[in-house]
């Protein structure tokens, strides 16, 4: 492969935006002199990630820009959250995301997010539990939150979840989501794995300490976003491109474990707003060496829209240009900046307003767009694309082509 | 169907390129007078004829122009290289592509195209063989190439190339591509006929001949790109509307026919560079008067984009602007200019780059496009379009809707 050409693809997790502060957006208000740059030399246009109207998760958008369906490859959170956190998965897996939290004696949820330090030391006290037949395996991945890994025969990952994403309530009981074996087995083992979280960790050392320091104890773990892994061709099969991951959040990380991109570790790649960009551009050009495509994940962008926080997105995106896009935007390989779904200051969520897309490189059709903002890209060559689209377009462009029909 | 509108479909294949020369793609650089007054009059865009990152081959993106998606209907090329040579095909013939080659004792392939002269009393040696109950018709097009159709029962187009496209090599035997009774008799078949055709031609007369004359002997015929034959609804009963086909290469009569358009001769439409326009211009305007729609191809912008010719895709597209579209721009007719697919001069293959496309006639928004060339479409007024709308938009202009709901 060493002549073909290769692909930096830049995701600004959550950039697209809608005129908010003086009509105009957060990326029209930053000072994006290097992006700028990438849309005047490049062609550039809009992106449904998924579908007109469709407003994506951050796990299903990431699927589509890598050319998998999520419709066809979407296997449930959990499984994202599981690979992210280097567990190793079997097929027939069920996998969760989880967090430790309080309850009082009558399963009243007073805190869902409950031992931020010492979660390590409660989830060893889980960690490798076996329920009928399951064996459940648990690792700690940031403060109060871990991923659950369940093993067994005739699991499904049809079944809802035990954490009611709010405090006050009484924590849920998984049901089956359909009428199934495999589906009311699962629900049972969840529920029965959740008592017996709470049997053994209300009154453990660990949470006697807490209650004497007159922390809330971390005396339940509640699992939701169940997902069901089974193996899937990897992006090299089907692309034909050795990939690498460059993220500080591990849902991105186990996205690419997913398809088969080799994750790359990255000092100071938080997935917050104090990552450490130039960590991660050195991380880009050394993973250029050996891959053909090069994924660079930036999160911040994304939780200012969920924060509602308009000058902490433009400020951002300013940093990503400086920092980033200033020295990755002149390498031999085709360049392209995105997003993976827009999240609105103005409605602190997800929308399905499409993304703008600007890719460069050789022999690519240069159109009159000078701005890279989601008014301006809207009249580039590109027209209106689908998330779908883009590893095909950029796998012609490196020449890992096939042509259908002589 | 007297008063109903009627449409000339102007496909120069392979038209679309990248910027190459001064940043410029040779529609660009070309004198395009006529082009650029039907973009002016019109409305323009690009489009993806199959769809977005997919490098059409010409036979799948003839198919998509007209209508046929080629996932559903691409029969494989040997059914158009049978029917563009005008052979009858009954549903479950397979038929294939062929040439004559010459081989040593060995097998050992020493020019793949050889007998340029000569090959219609070499088919005829060959044609009506019957191998294991399969009868074999043989049909020499042009030079070397031929088409073949095998008749019998059980059998299967799922069955790899004996041609190896590389001289130098061993003849391929054919392999059954899925495990079945009828890919494995095809294949066996393929496989026989091939060795008769070395033990009929490599001693007789016209190859002694030839060995006579210092010439290679044409002393075997190579089998590739098997197509199984089926009746499809025509794009009469499917659109109800007449179509006339005007193409020097046998390909697209194929297609064409495949479709129940009718196939018009032509002198002097050679599919090649010394194709002569002004004769294909008069086929136009006199198939206009019986047909509703009339597709008229010109091969030599594709092949000029194979040879990396810039000056010569340049020139020949300014000669399409001068002896056909001139004349044909003016008639009362909806026009449409397109391309089946680029391929650019920099890397001398079919790609995915969106093609050009303008529409005029009756009733077209007009748009602010001033120029037919690939960049200047794109902020037209049709967006970004695929191959399968073309059909379903051209029915309703002229007339033939059929309102889906009420």
């Amino acid at each position: 492969m060493a002549d073909r050409a290769k692909v930096i693809l830049l995701v600004c997790d959550g950039l697209g935006d809608r005129p908010t502060s003086g009509g105009k957006t957060p990326l029209q208000a930053a000072a994006t002199p290097n992006m700028d740059a990438v849309s005047e030399a490049g062609i550039n246009g809009i992106m449904d990630v998924i579908s007109p109207g469709i407003v994506p998760g951050s796990d299903t958008a990431h699927l589509s820009l890598f050319g998998y369906d999520p419709y066809d490859y979407y296997p449930g959170r959990g499984v994202f959250e599981a690979l992210g956190a280097d567990m190793k998965l079997h097929a027939g897996d069920v996998a969760f995301r989880a967090n430790f939290a309080t309850v009082d004696a009558n399963m009243r949820i007073i805190d869902r997010r409950a031992g931020r330090k010492g979660s390590k030391e409660l989830a060893d006290v889980l960690d490798g539990i076996e329920i009928e037949g399951v064996r459940i395996y648990l690792k700690n991945t940031t403060e109060h939150r871990c991923a659950v890994v369940m093993r067994g025969d005739n699991l499904s990952n049809r079944i809802s979840d035990v954490d009611t994403h709010e405090a006050g309530g009484i924590v849920a009981e998984s049901k089956p989501l359909s009428d199934g074996e495999a589906e009311n087995r699962t629900a049972h083992v969840v529920n029965e794995f959740v008592k017996r979280s709470y049997e053994l960790l209300d009154r453990h050392p660990i949470n006697e300490e807490r209650r004497q320091r007159g922390e809330l104890p971390a005396n339940i773990l509640l699992l939701r976003g169940a997902g069901s892994y089974r193996k899937v061709p990897s992006i090299t099969e089907r692309f034909r491109l050795h990939a690498a991951c460059i993220a500080g959040a591990s849902l991105y990380k186990g996205v690419a474990k997913y398809i088969g991109m080799s994750v790359m570790h990255v000092d100071g790649a938080t997935g917050k707003a104090d990552t450490n960009l130039n960590n991660k551009a050195d991380a880009v050009l050394n993973a250029l060496k050996s891959n053909d495509l090069v994924f660079v994940h930036v999160k911040a962008t994304d939780s200012m829209g969920h924060d509602g926080n308009f000058e902490g997105k433009r400020e951002m995106i300013a940093r990503i240009d400086r920092e980033l896009v200033a020295r990755l935007k002149d390498m031999d390989a085709y360049m392209v900046i995105t997003a993976d779904h827009s999240t609105p200051v103005s409605i602190k969520r997800h929308s399905s307003d499409p993304v703008p897309i600007v890719m460069n490189g050789e022999g690519i059709r240069r159109d009159e767009v000078k701005r890279f903002d989601e008014l301006s890209v809207a009249s580039g060559g590109l027209c209106r694309i689908r998330g779908m689209d883009l590893l095909p377009i950029l796998s012609d462009f490196t020449g890992y082509y096939i042509m259908y029909g002589t």
